[in-house]
């Protein structure tokens, strides 16, 4: 059987499957977010999860398996958060900015997101790429959109949207993760104008 | 003794022993670039640097301090490689697209940086924090000097310098360690124009 086929046969059937597989995430969450891949195990992960560590294999085939699935579930809990806010915005523009504040209020409440992702870098690299290039790629196709609207500068690329991704990462890093005692509003207000207008002097 | 003083201590005091040193160094950034922190071995950086085991601890105390010392080193190498760059640039704006052109040159010649200097935010966050905080300090201090000349709009502050700096952490690791198939002048011209003028619609 491939590694797929044994993974999809986990998928739960029952919505009580469903909910035990759902907190073993949330709980693998806490566990990798305070001890690290290295130092967290699955028994940690169990009982946190307040479950038996024979529903943990009934889910996930090893320690490897759920942190992939928990960087995967995290990065679509970020999109999930802030697609249906920037769907809210008034303009090509505002939605960057909606965007980069939604994404602050997420790292704000959800602090263990950076200390997760960031170790896939050396966990599982193919689910580190994943999230970044799948952001990238939405907020591409955003930008072309708006280009498209005459809301941004005809020419937007791929440049464009990795950049602005990098931005949002490090202010939610700084600005969210690190020291959260400046508004959210301000922050994004600030990053918003460089992005529309930029820092040049203004001719 | 202190932890401070003992290290201090182990400072090289010949040309000899900054050598050897130095070739420590190198053989770290080799061997935790190519297997990670965890992975990697004192024994794996003597047998690269070519020395014998008593010499490494001539000059580091254990596997944690040369990490240290590595992730400080090679964030120094860094900031010599982009500043006398930087110095040589136009005007303020310009002096952002040289910063960014010369990391992008910097990472396609040392692709292990992101590997180490990452992995720092698992294994000494102080070293990870004090990276991106002096990085982002030297930006904001040239953004001020930039503004003060008329560059840049007056009110630049520590918010655009984490999120240039953002940008270019992303935009090294995309267009300098994964696929560095495109002109990193290329990529600086995109981004710099970004920075300069932003991509809002020009009125």
């Amino acid at each position: 059987m491939s590694e797929e086929a044994a993974r999809e046969d986990k998928t739960p059937r029952t919505a009580r499957g469903a909910r035990t597989r759902r907190a073993l995430l949330s709980a693998a969450g806490q566990e990798f977010g305070e001890k690290g891949f290295h130092e967290g195990s699955i028994s940690g992960i169990t009982r946190r999860a307040g479950c038996a560590l024979g529903s943990f294999y009934t889910y996930f085939d090893s320690k490897d398996d759920i942190f992939r699935a928990l960087v995967n579930d995290m990065s679509g809990q970020v999109r999930d958060y802030v697609s249906p806010r920037i769907a809210q915005a008034r303009d090509g523009i505002d939605a960057e900015r909606v965007g980069l504040l939604s994404f602050l209020e997420f790292a704000r409440t959800h602090k263990e997101i950076y200390r997760i992702i960031d170790e896939a870098e050396f966990v599982d690299q193919a689910a580190y790429r994943a999230h970044y290039e799948n952001t990238a790629s939405r907020m591409a196709a955003r930008l072309t959109k708006a280009a498209e609207k005459g809301d941004v500068r005809p020419d937007v690329e791929e440049v464009h949207a990795w950049a602005i991704m990098g931005m949002n990462v490090f202010l939610g890093l700084r600005y969210g993760v690190w020291d959260d005692s400046r508004p959210a509003e301000d922050i994004a207000a600030i990053a918003n104008a460089l992005v529309e207008k930029g820092i040049g002097r203004q001719s």
